[in-house]
């Protein structure tokens, strides 16, 4: 089959390999689409990060570079495994794409993001979206319904941003401030609506402005024009914002919602840094800030996926090309990185 | 009376004063004894920040400097104003030492530390407890029962470190690390014991390791002799410290917390900077930290008093100097701001 192999920075190839066997207790899965996350721009510009470097396997998948890439993908379950009984052929499904030692508990209320040597599957190895078939242990397998397959793409990062809204304790009825409407931003928005909150978003760029507006945003704040924090307290008697979203990894911004969020307030970080930034912490102790990380998800993708069934969460407007697989680099990894203003997200099928 | 006013940068006078009035609704208390904060050393040495600098009164207290210091203090109820029917003359007292504005709401779970204009008594006006005598408004008057006056000083800077303990959600059998041996260091350390947890510190000074040790540390630890995090690791199965304490104001220190607590942990930062710090995001989100900011507390004086009249906490053993008004400055401040190691807390007798 063809699958998208890592084997170094800049370093992507399309290749065939043999299909996965189906085990006891997995699933087999033909995958219809796989989405580019910005980890995966990050892997191929500045990496490997996530992927084992050649000569240093995982200690769970045991696997290293080269390993197959796509963590964000659909598809149709095509075989079951011996004891997997409450599945069948034929259903829509997503996978949640963890790598977890076997004895993690990924029951109610675990945080088994946080286990030790946690990995992502397309990352850490297991196979990845970015190949036409994958074969994935039973406990990670959500079906999706009739939810097409294109927007099913997309619930692993609209997972991610429920679970930053989740660690927020964002309320119906209050206001949030996100800053940047990239990918993240666009879909933490989303969700943001989705619970019932009044969002404002932070943003430059024109074409990412009319994204945040057309998805729902209450007021769409251009720095340039002004204080943010400033724009956030007219809209909110003074008070400022409730719950903050930092989703750009940039400091001007971070530093701006600390201002923005109101004393009390929860300002939780959703981007990925490469450095350590400089946090105000003088006004996070006196306004009392929580600060706080989010990582991937856990036990978010029922809700998630109820979030877009029910039609609370619009997933088709941010798909913005479809690409084939041979592509992969060309019209998706680099476009993202040059044009990124304009696009979402990109989706691929590893079958076309 | 005798008071200590503050006029500005390294100019602190002591002066006669007239006597405050008994208003309706306010207690008149002579003073027994005052503590001497660190913020009373920044007022001094780069000072003002938090007095209201002449000609630019507080917009609540409607003063500005010279004002009267002093804001951890204890004395004797001498005179009761109209309408206070629930204290009686010649009660040992402590004061909660806030200015707010009249309508905000002080009861069971408000926040009014984050209340607008908030500043405090002994700093933004409304007299001092460097001063023989103050007369305060009820709500800020908290009996100490039979707790010895000195004592009883510790208590405004003892329910900074309570508070700090409540805002890390800190539960009994858990494991503490605290950055800094300081009054708030070994003042919370006191608190996290108090409350059953088992804590370690990280300090560099012998004087204040001795401290520690003396005030119940589980285990202190010295960053010239390995990493800090390593050897909380090394007595927590690897896993980490549950909550951890920033009491130093030091970069490296909040690194280490930041490394020390464990997955989904709580770093609660006491200190106050005066810089905007350099934070260990990728970490912060890689392990889902909550890094909260706390400010001075907010009805959690009977809680903290109770801690010492039960025999939780031992106050008298930070008492490390008493001195009178006349000699603040020199043998108080100025021996604060350069042999700090040696001093926990000086306490000064205004009346002597």
């Amino acid at each position: 089959m063809k699958a998208a192999r890592y084997y170094g920075q800049r370093d992507i190839r399309i290749e065939n390999i043999p299909e996965p066997d189906l085990r006891p207790g997995t699933v087999a899965i033909d995958v219809a689409w796989c989405g580019i996350c910005g980890t995966d721009l990050h892997e191929y510009a500045e990496g490997p990060i996530f992927v084992p470097p050649a000569g240093h396997p995982h200690p769970i998948s045991g696997e290293s570079a080269p390993i197959t890439l796509g963590h964000e993908f659909s598809g149709t379950i095509v075989d079951l495994g011996d004891g997997v009984t409450d599945l069948e052929i034929g259903q829509s499904v997503v996978v949640e794409p963890y790598i977890v030692a076997d004895d993690v508990d990924t029951g109610p209320g675990q945080r088994y993001q946080l286990s030790k040597n946690v990995n992502f599957i397309g990352l850490g190895g297991c196979g990845g979206g970015l190949s036409e078939k994958i074969v994935v242990k039973r406990r990670w397998v959500h079906p999706v319904g009739d939810m097409p397959l294109d927007q099913a793409a997309l619930i692993e990062p609209l997972s991610v941003s429920r679970h930053a809204v989740v660690r927020s304790g964002a309320r119906p009825g209050q206001t949030a401030i996100v800053g940047g409407a990239g990918p993240i931003g666009l879909l933490t928005l989303s969700v943001l609506k989705a619970y019932g909150l009044k969002v404002f978003i932070s943003e430059l760029s024109a074409a990412r402005k009319a994204k945040a507006t057309a998805a729902g945003a209450d007021g769409v704040f251009d720095p340039r024009e002004g204080s943010v924090a400033e724009m956030v307290r007219d809209q909110t008697q003074g008070r400022g914002a409730d719950v903050a979203f930092e989703c750009s990894s940039v400091p001007a911004v971070l530093d701006m919602l600390v201002d923005a969020v109101r004393p009390g307030g929860v300002l939780v970080n959703v981007s990925i840094w490469g450095h350590k930034p400089a946090v105000d912490m003088p006004r996070l102790v006196l306004k009392e800030i929580d600060l706080r990380g989010t990582l991937a998800y856990a036990n978010d993708h029922p809700d998630t996926i109820a979030l877009v069934r029910q039609g609370k969460v619009n997933l088709k407007q941010f798909i913005t090309s479809r690409i084939a697989l041979d592509k992969l680099v060309q019209d998706g990894i680099e476009e993202l990185i040059h044009n990124n203003e304009h696009q979402v997200k990109i989706i691929v099928n590893p079958r076309a």
